[in-house]
């Protein structure tokens, strides 16, 4: 699990989603040669998405490739490959051998890591660590709400891999309501898209199946949706805020699905975020990603340049 | 600023609080010479907290004693030995010239930084950096709450200064409660020791004058007593407790006079940070302070060794 892939080579970026996987093949100057996306078959446990990985891999897969790079959900271990630890978004993710078991259906080598930690270290300077003194905090917020932080252009880890989940903060917008993780009061419990969508039911009294559905209800002024909406970018805007003092951040990216509702999530989190900070940081404001869209999988593809590659056990692919 | 003191004298160690001035005269070995202690004058403006501390420090010293080291509430900036910031703990604090305003009462070289940030290095492997892989997060709850955070065995520092201000993360118990810092619902503004008493006299109706008068009366069963009590201690546990989650931490660390109330507090804290922890994480207990109570003008003392020394303008001493 040493040797690193021909540096012109192209590579595969997987990035696993509570939602959906996103494969794109990834030239060595980081253009997207080609894109893939498929739902996460998040209910059929384990082997169903290993097997939905090796699917996507083998949909933008070119001649030539040798390795892939896994952004995934839960909490990853890059150098044994495997998940650590995650909630029950994907059933039976935890303890999943992910690198070793798509090595063996893809015949690639495989480097993985926590997905929001890559797709936030195409925030970070090239090459890493050329950020002395400086302080990132990154969320993205999705199916769950997710982070990464960084100091000094490395990306922290923490004790078990564990750092980045700032969802699982207290969060006064959420308190009392049960959070994936088993807790209770986390920001993830009010501020995750199924969780916008749960507070909207709960306050409307009115069924919505997906986020998109509020977010359609509140553009056409249904105050519920409306309402749930800027509750959740306040509760994110205000998690930040405090992380902004607790940290002394000198940036803060705000990346995930979620966000796209636009600008009325956008407003209600940067006003929550304002209000939040100290004097000294007064005029700090949250951005988007700087790889747009793409973030995700580029800091996937990038993955297989900077930590362990797992080879397949197998001497031939088995795509 | 930039000489060193020589390496066998002693210097003085000043931790400055909302409420009192501790010094210390410390050997070069970190044993105690001598100790201080007075109120801080924080009513009555900077100048007469300069003139305060340069009697405190008159206190302790001995002769060849050559520097001070000052760790002293709010932001300080310790390559200008200004006060970036501050609350308004102390009257007319912020932009006080800190390191040249002593200097020039006691004739002696002032290194000085946060407080909290000093105290928290003596909780870091010698030789500072020592620590690979690993995050430390230091909360003291005292007048205000104030932190600090480690990585790698070194201190954040962060934007202006400000990192380690954990007291400015929101906080679900302080829901509307107006913090120092201007904004509302910050975990200072209902775990600090004035929070702590103020909230007993909200509830009970009952005049306080201090956060002991509080503790005596929760240890002869007044349930308001205990109550306030009880909330902060819980505040401090669930925003430790979120924070490690965010940054996987290794060791945390929890300082300062409010805990000094006892088991009523600790058992309260543990319980509270225990159970926001993500699963890796279980087995993680808040610890005390390694240097116990010396370790504010300890960590004061050692600001000498590590941080530039501001000279003064006179040649002899006006002490």
């Amino acid at each position: 699990m040493t040797a690193r892939n021909a540096a012109d080579a192209p590579v595969i970026g997987l990035d696993l989603g509570g939602t959906k996987i996103a494969a794109a093949l990834v030239a060595a100057d980081g253009t997207v040669l080609a894109r893939h996306c498929r739902p996460t078959p998040a209910t059929e446990g384990a082997t169903a998405v290993l097997d939905a990985l090796a699917g996507a891999a083998r949909a933008v897969r070119a001649p030539g490739t040798t390795a892939i790079g896994v952004a995934a959900a839960g909490v990853i271990d890059p150098a044994t490959g495997t998940v650590t630890s995650a909630t029950d978004t994907i059933r039976d993710w935890a303890g999943t051998a992910l690198a070793a078991g798509l090595a063996a259906r893809t015949g690639l080598d495989v480097a993985c890591d926590n997905d929001v930690r890559a797709a936030a270290a195409t925030e970070l300077p090239d090459p890493p660590g050329n950020g002395p003194g400086t302080t990132m905090v990154y969320a993205a917020v999705g199916t769950g709400v997710g982070g990464a932080v960084a100091v000094d252009g490395r990306m922290l880890h923490g004790a078990a891999g564990v750092a980045g989940h700032l969802g699982h903060l207290p969060s006064p917008e959420a308190d009392g309501l049960p959070c994936t993780c088993g807790a209770t009061g986390h920001l993830e419990a009010i501020a995750a898209g199924p969780a916008i969508t749960a507070h909207y039911t709960r306050t409307s009294g009115l069924p919505a199946d997906r986020l998109e559905t509020v977010a359609t209800r509140a553009a056409g002024g249904e105050p519920h949706a409306t309402a749930a909406i800027v509750l959740g970018a306040e509760a994110v805007g205000r998690a930040l805020g405090g992380l902004a003092n607790t940290l002394g951040a000198d940036r803060v990216v705000v990346g995930g699905g979620v966000p796209r509702i636009g600008a009325l999530y956008l407003n209600a989190l940067h006003r929550a975020f304002s209000a939040e900070l100290m004097a000294p940081l007064r005029g700090l404001r949250p951005l988007p990603p700087r790889g747009g869209r793409d973030a995700a999988v580029l800091g996937a593809a990038a993955l297989t340049r900077t930590l362990p590659l797992h080879h397949p056990r197998t001497p031939t692919g088995a795509v």
